[in-house]
C-alpha cells in the first residue's frame, strides 16, 4: 500500500511572536496535529490515512491550516473540537466539511 | 488561489544515525527540500505549486521520498539531479516520472 487512500497535511509553521502574519504553529498546531494522528489510530484509520506535519501551507492569517488530499480540500481556522468531524464525515465517509472550508483568498 | 495546482512533498525526518530504518534527513532531503524550491521559484511556478518539507512519508528505506498531489504520484531514490526533470515532466507536463516511481511496497 505505497498510495495513501487520504493524506492529511497539517501545517506546523512556527513564526516568532509579534510577526504580522502569525502563525500556525503559535495556535498550537503541533498538539493538534500530534492529536489528528492519534484519532486517526483509534479510529483504525492508520492503515488508509497518513496524517503529516508540513512547513508553511501559506494562509498563515487563517490558521491552523489542514489540507487533504487526494481531494485538494483545504481547512482553515481548524481546532481540536473539530478533528472528529473531519475524521468522520471526510476521511472516512468522503464528505468534506464544508463549515471548515478555507475562503478562496490569495496564497500569503 | 487557495488551491495549488500540485503540491509537492519532501520527507524531512531525521532518523539517528545508526537506526536501521534509515531516513531522508540523514540522505539530504532538507538541501533536496531547498533546491526543489528554488526550481519551483525560477521556473515561474510558484504562484500554482507549492512544495513542503514533511515529517517521515513511510518509505525510510526508500528515501529520499517526494509525493505529488493531487497526482497521488509517489517517487523513491530522489536525488537532486532528477528535479529537474520532475519539474518539467510533471509539474510542466503533467506527466509523473516513471523510472522514479515508488515501487509498491508496504508502509515503514
Amino acid at each position: 500500500m505505497p498510495k495513501p487512500q487520504r493524506h492529511v497535511l497539517v501545517c506546523t509553521n512556527m513564526r516568532p511572536p509579534g510577526n504580522p502574519k502569525g502563525s500556525c504553529g503559535e495556535k498550537g498546531s503541533e498538539a493538534l496535529y500530534a492529536r489528528f494522528k492519534d484519532m486517526v489510530r483509534e479510529r483504525g484509520l492508520r492503515d488508509t490515512v497518513i496524517v503529516s506535519r508540513t512547513s508553511c501551507l501559506k494562509h498563515c492569517s487563517r490558521g491552523i491550516t489542514v489540507a487533504v488530499y487526494p481531494d485538494n480540500a483545504w481547512y482553515g481556522s481548524v481546532r481540536a473540537e473539530d478533528l472528529d468531524e473531519i475524521c468522520v464525515s471526510h476521511l472516512e465517509g468522503g464528505r468534506p466539511v464544508e463549515r471548515l472550508a478555507m475562503p478562496d483568498i490569495p496564497w500569503e
